[in-house]
């Protein structure tokens, strides 16, 4: 597995570009991501009750056929809580962007970020796409990254390069997370591409594993907002042979995909609104997967151990307290706990560790804090951020 | 129901006080309650899997026998993970209350409030205990319900009398809370004194309904601290007749109870770290109670929510999304939002509502949010306050 450089456009046949249309005042706000040739397509989407019109027509455009030519994203605006206007509006600018491909607006997937209820000026929208059609390129991955951002403070993209039967594949993505990422999650975006050939259904299931094990350990499971999507296309221009059940092919396919999210996951915590810190939980010892996912989220997301990783205090028993009420059984007499390498509690009470050096751990920008329920060999890792005063800031007058 | 003066001490054969044994600084940090006779006792205590020594001794206390003479709190210090030391700690501080009362030490409840995982300086609280049993009077619960307090900025009492057969009769109780209360509560103690006779189960039954109504609605189900507990004592000594059974003079009671316990509630709420602003969030037209209770207290518990509070930015699709997000299923098409009067969505869109009023309605120091979700006709009140830069402040450097 190799990194390299580019995105969303790293992987053959897949061009990208993004403009500025009036929606942001100054800053890119559309973007476009195509497939020279039609491609495998799936998605996974927000599990709230209220979704965005995006996700409605993005849900019933893979439900027809599961290929995909394009997606069209708009920063700015979430076309959310918008009504049957919202509906038209989604569709249209699918239409829009099928028109320019000359393919059905059924293969072009729709997404949206940004302020809830407010009807999209189509307007600007539609000017947008006719300026943005013509310089699709692979050079415009990184301004279509630019593009999909809100209140991110840089642009998110990771790719890979690996051999398949003799072929070298690719797999890119860009990625726009902030909010506070927990424990309310602002929307978090996701496109990844690929020039594999995958059959559709093991496309899906790669994909949902992938999104469990990154961008959902940088939430809270249920907590998801009104617009959140993570989306693949997989266009075979690589050439290399067709992935068609669960063999070495896909297994190496999943590591790749894996990494790609994590790494973009990542860069989502690391810029969480307001961050100064970025933090990972890894739990360890659990009696299983599930169990350690949620002691690791429910960590992630307590405002308590944010807030004392921000202060740079060593308050071990906020993070025990997360752990408790995480929902996860264990026996809370075998917990240990390791600021880095740092031992600060163990069978369930603290150590008589040195509060100077736990201090210097905290005070370093990336802190990793090690959780050993001793209880089994399974574990798993979130990702967070510290509470910080600008998170207070940005979120108390983000519409103004 | 009438209002009265008083807390804790409010009904009849009850004295309290509060003293400074060295905890904190200055401030006081340990208090006793005690009935005059022995009083049938009823407790509700966190969920979370980590419990406090405190929790388990009380716990233990009451199933023993359900009556008690005494409850002995201290503040700044949670001995909560403090091993097999804190349940001797605990079980030697019921020890002291009970010699001086001439008691078994069964009839002490324990409740601690503060930092985890530090052992209690067990001198300190002896010597205090000495100090404190002398003082014990009527007038001492103002003492007392200052002496329990963390971070909260004033203490928290409420009573009410009213008649029974004939017999005027009295319920009073003190609180402490802080903490954000949302969404990873810190601490909430509350202990109620009533001077009614009544039966232990339907004593335990009606605060267990009090809590679920009251300081439940200030916290999110689960995610409850080590510590909190809510006890309640009733010594007879108003001798009004018996309750013994489910009919007038219960439900009279627990209408009581429920205005001291959601009083209570309320003023943990304002008193929330670095709150600005009040919040009470009215869940309408709800399927069935749970459902009522799910949402409003999800939208309660909404970071995105409180930061827009603080802002007063009448950003409704954080409402909608945390509604969305609660997990109680309902068409969000169907959902209409009140901040005070200004309805601000209707059917699940926004209202053309007039943004300069819903920005003085949000300057307010109390605001009522109001939702309906047009399903039914079950309600439910959660309360909440802003969310603030001193939050964060404060949670940075708890310890410190």
């Amino acid at each position: 597995m190799k990194r390299i450089s580019g995105g969303v456009t790293a992987a053959k046949g897949f061009k990208a570009y993004g403009v500025h249309c009036g929606l942001k005042k100054a800053k890119l706000d559309l973007a476009v991501v195509i497939s020279e040739v039609p491609a495998a397509a799936a998605g996974v989407f927000t599990t709230n009750l209220v979704q965005a019109a995006p996700i409605k027509i993005t849900k019933e455009h893979l439900a027809l056929g599961g290929t995909a030519r394009a997606v069209v994203i708009n920063s700015a605006n979430a076309n959310a809580c918008t009504g049957s206007q919202g509906i038209l509006d989604a569709k249209a600018m699918a239409g829009a962007v099928a028109e320019h491909l000359n393919c059905s607006p059924e293969e072009v997937l729709v997404s949206s970020t940004g302020v809830i209820g407010v009807p999209l000026p189509m307007d600007r929208i539609m000017a947008g796409i006719t300026k943005l059609m013509p310089n699709l390129s692979r050079e415009g991955s990184s301004r279509a990254a630019e593009a999909i951002m809100t209140t991110d403070t840089f642009p998110k993209e990771y790719a890979v390069e690996f051999e398949l039967g003799g072929k070298t594949v690719r797999i890119g993505g860009m990625a726009k997370g902030s909010g506070m990422i927990h424990p309310n999650m602002a929307t978090m975006l996701a496109f990844i591409t690929t020039d594999i050939r995958i059959e559709g259904s093991l496309l899906q299931q790669a994909l949902k594993e992938a999104a469990d094990r990154s961008f959902n350990m940088i939430s809270v499971d249920g907590d998801t907002s009104t617009n959140d999507m993570v989306v693949i296309l997989a266009n075979g221009q690589a050439e290399a042979r067709e992935i068609k059940d669960e063999g070495p092919d896909y297994e190496l396919f999943c590591r790749a995909l894996n990494e790609v999210t994590e790494e973009l996951a990542k860069l989502i915590a690391k810029d969480g609104e307001g961050a100064s810190k970025f933090v990972e939980i890894h739990v360890k010892g659990a009696p299983n997967q599930s169990a350690a996912r949620t002691v690791a989220r429910s960590i992630a997301s307590s405002n308590l151990v944010k807030a004392a990783v921000f202060g740079e205090d060593a308050n071990w028993g906020r993070i025990l307290c997360a752990a408790g009420y995480s929902g996860a059984v264990f026996d809370p007499d075998k917990i240990s706990v390791f600021l880095g390498q740092l031992k600060v509690v163990e069978n369930g009470t603290g150590t008589a560790f040195d509060e100077a050096k736990a201090a210097g751990i905290l005070s370093s920008d990336e802190i990793v804090i090690t959780v050993d329920l001793g209880a089994g060999d399974e574990e798993a890792k979130a990702w967070t951020c510290d509470l910080t005063y600008d998170y207070v800031k940005i979120n108390a007058s983000y519409r103004s």
